[in-house]
């Protein structure tokens, strides 16, 4: 059923941002081990268990470009070598949209760029709102100790374009050195990037 | 100075809804007198004391198709004879464009209705996501005893239309009865209307 045509309510847990009326979409580490540097060993913890890293919600609203998308995001902590958990990260399908977080638990990054190579890494903590302006594509990382949930919005008919993403990786990555989150440079972003 | 353009981020508590570093905007009961039914208690009221009813964000993002406008949106407790204080209420501009709202603290309604008389009416408690559809004129309602507190985002460039409620006020009312909150006609409606 599409919902959106009439009005409607969802609760979603201000604590941990499950929508108990709702199925979420689930990410393991089965789904997303490429998206780490440390190949490796996202392999040899896979090999152990496969892990919940995020899951969020798609809800079937209509797709014109006067809907919204909404939902909530969660990516759980912990991380694969000195890398934290963190989701895929994508661009919209059309490009110029933007999106808005609303930070309601937990501590964490937004990492951003455009297909200019500007970049911006922002941090997301209990009552952040985040703007991730149009033309960038975004990823949640969890740099604390409990799940990173955020509620989010953007334009319905704004898509997803995970596949750039997926072939080049972001340019940056956040990883815990002395405990502390550092940005660095993405090992494996050259190599992979088809920007000829 | 516009935001949006590039990243940014602004804390909104999940407690009372402020953002320290803006200012918002007010609407003590001087500026929305005319929104209650009992205009002589609204009067009377307000000879004694300019309440503050509600108070709102509207920050400076780019009004473009691609962006969002979002804020907290904050309506405080208290009647107006048996009318809970409420929001003015307004269509968006550009009429099909949905709004999103968030529910971080407070119990209130939304009062939702479009131009051929459908209409809504939709309980808020912390947790609850709702989804104002296209072409419906929206107004929050505080039932409760704290203030009513809710994150919103909608389309950018969707603009607000305040004078078509303002003149044909809401069909319908949320007053307090036997201490509930309950939904009446409004009886000043059919009189304002002027859909001839």
């Amino acid at each position: 059923m599409t919902l959106g045509n009439a009005s409607f309510n969802l609760i979603f847990s201000l604590e941990n941002g499950l929508c108990p009326e709702r199925e979420s979409s689930k990410r393991h580490l089965s789904d997303v081990k490429n998206i780490f540097y440390d190949t490796a060993e996202a392999e040899k913890i896979l090999a152990a268990d496969d892990q919940l890293i995020y899951e969020f919600y798609e809800l079937p609203l209509p797709q014109d470009d006067g809907d919204l998308a909404f939902g909530t995001s969660i990516t759980y902590p912990g991380t694969i070598g000195d890398e934290y958990y963190m989701t895929k990260g994508h661009f919209h399908s059309i490009l110029n949209t933007a999106e808005v977080y609303y930070c309601l638990s937990g501590s964490g990054m937004m990492m951003m760029e455009n297909s200019d190579g500007q970049w911006e890494c922002r941090e997301l903590s209990a009552g952040t709102a985040l703007y991730v302006p149009k033309g960038f594509a975004h990823r949640s990382i969890n740099i604390g100790t409990r799940p990173l949930v955020s509620f989010f919005c953007f334009r319905a008919d704004a898509g997803h374009d995970y596949k750039t993403i997926a072939s080049q990786g972001f340019r940056h990555l956040v990883v815990k050195k002395n405990d502390r989150p550092s940005v660095i440079e993405n090992p494996r972003w050259k190599a992979q990037a088809n920007d000829d």
